[in-house]
């Protein structure tokens, strides 16, 4: 990898910086040493917190990064809702349904769906499904297929929820966060720099790396968080690989 | 269609002899009237009841039939089951549970899913997930996409469920309800007719008519049920098309 093309960083959140309440040896470090080498932006496809709630989790484990450097799946997802209606019926956790409090109340609908944990019972799909039976669309605030919750156990996130939907009404879903295209373009614009000139780190090899690299970035996995090494068989070529963020030299 | 042909009926159940708890209007004259002329079995893909459930259902409502002529998606489930093992985690409604307790104790692992409707809870799903993810196969006893509730209300079916773990965990699930040739298959050879000998009647143009033709067999169309006049534009040329069961002539 030409390192000397790079100028900037966009770097994944949970599972590249911290497992569970714990930032992995030397990620602190590795994040400072980051910063004062480019512009970084820290990506989650977490839909379970809004940014402030992140960017508190990771002030607390004692990262220096704040707010305007953290963009979430609804961040992304409430600029598209305000760029096109103000409503939609929504399954996510309490403290993500409340960011959208603020949206405009407006005829045209939506269903959008995050990592809704307990909120994802029969009634509450059973709603969204009506929804997109009567005419509504699916937006996917992320579509990943598992994370690892607070024990350490594979649970299950939005994407099987949304494949669900997807299934159930016909209807195919416009996915939001991580891998679209859409996000990481965004990300770029808001760094001032075009694709071929960041770099993603993550430990996804199919949403952190594939994803970056179909919107023309490079792809970076650690070997952290989800990562297995049966990874490095699907086919998915990054364009490197280190052992965890702290060991990422460039 | 040349009805001469025709040795053996298979007949869909919800949807084509009653809706809620009323049969359709010369329902119960209709059903006579087949089984006086063919041997008919009543297939159903219903996985929240019990054959013997449906059968009293049925009987409450007028309709002479009896358990040994009903085929449910549970009772081919059970049959895979004892020839391949004797457990499984299971997505189901209490009563179809309890259909499986005489199954033996077995190492082997499935997840077996049909129409758990208010046990389709996120803690459940996760449970079935990771026993998908560390070795187990997965089972659909039925993957429609929504039925008709109580209330006329569209639901969501097993279907969107089957499709969720799928995703989640990237197995494929094994179909053993309609449209699975095979649950075609066994209903012939109960009858001891072959496919190309037997019609099926239905109200879902994919599962009961594409499935049927699939299987070999003629396919009939029923209005009623969760027919749609859109239904007709999807590509499937159904053998004939009734206004209900009780116009079925042949």
């Amino acid at each position: 990898m030409d390192t000397s093309t790079i100028k900037a960083v966009l770097c994944d959140i949970g599972g590249v910086l911290y497992e569970g309440n714990t930032p992995y040896p030397g990620a602190v470090e590795a994040v400072r040493r980051l910063k004062a080498a480019y512009p970084v932006r820290f990506l989650t496809n977490t839909t379970q917190k809004t940014g402030e709630q992140v960017v508190v989790k990771l002030q607390n484990m004692g990262f220096g990064i704040d707010a305007s450097e953290v963009i979430t799946a609804l961040d992304v997802t409430k600029t598209f809702l305000k760029q096109r209606c103000g409503t939609a019926t929504f399954l996510l956790t309490e403290d993500a349904r409340r960011f959208f409090d603020d949206l405009a109340e407006a005829p045209c609908r939506y269903v959008v769906v995050g990592d809704a944990q307990e909120n994802f019972t029969y009634a509450a799909l059973n709603e969204a499904f009506r929804t997109l039976m009567a005419g509504g669309e699916l937006l996917a605030a992320a579509k990943n297929r598992y994370f690892k919750d607070h024990e350490g156990k594979l649970s299950m996130d939005a994407g099987g929820f949304v494949a669900a939907l997807e299934y159930a009404s016909g209807k195919t879903a416009h996915v939001i966060g991580k891998p679209s295209v859409d996000f990481y373009r965004l990300a770029c614009d808001a760094l001032g720099v075009r694709p071929e000139e960041a770099v993603m780190i993550g430990d996804d090899i199919e949403s952190d790396v594939a994803g970056a690299q179909a919107a023309g970035m490079r792809g970076i996995l650690v070997e952290t968080g989800k990562f297995a090494p049966a990874d490095l068989e699907r086919g998915i070529a990054p364009d490197a690989v280190f052992p965890s963020i702290a060991a990422v030299a460039f």
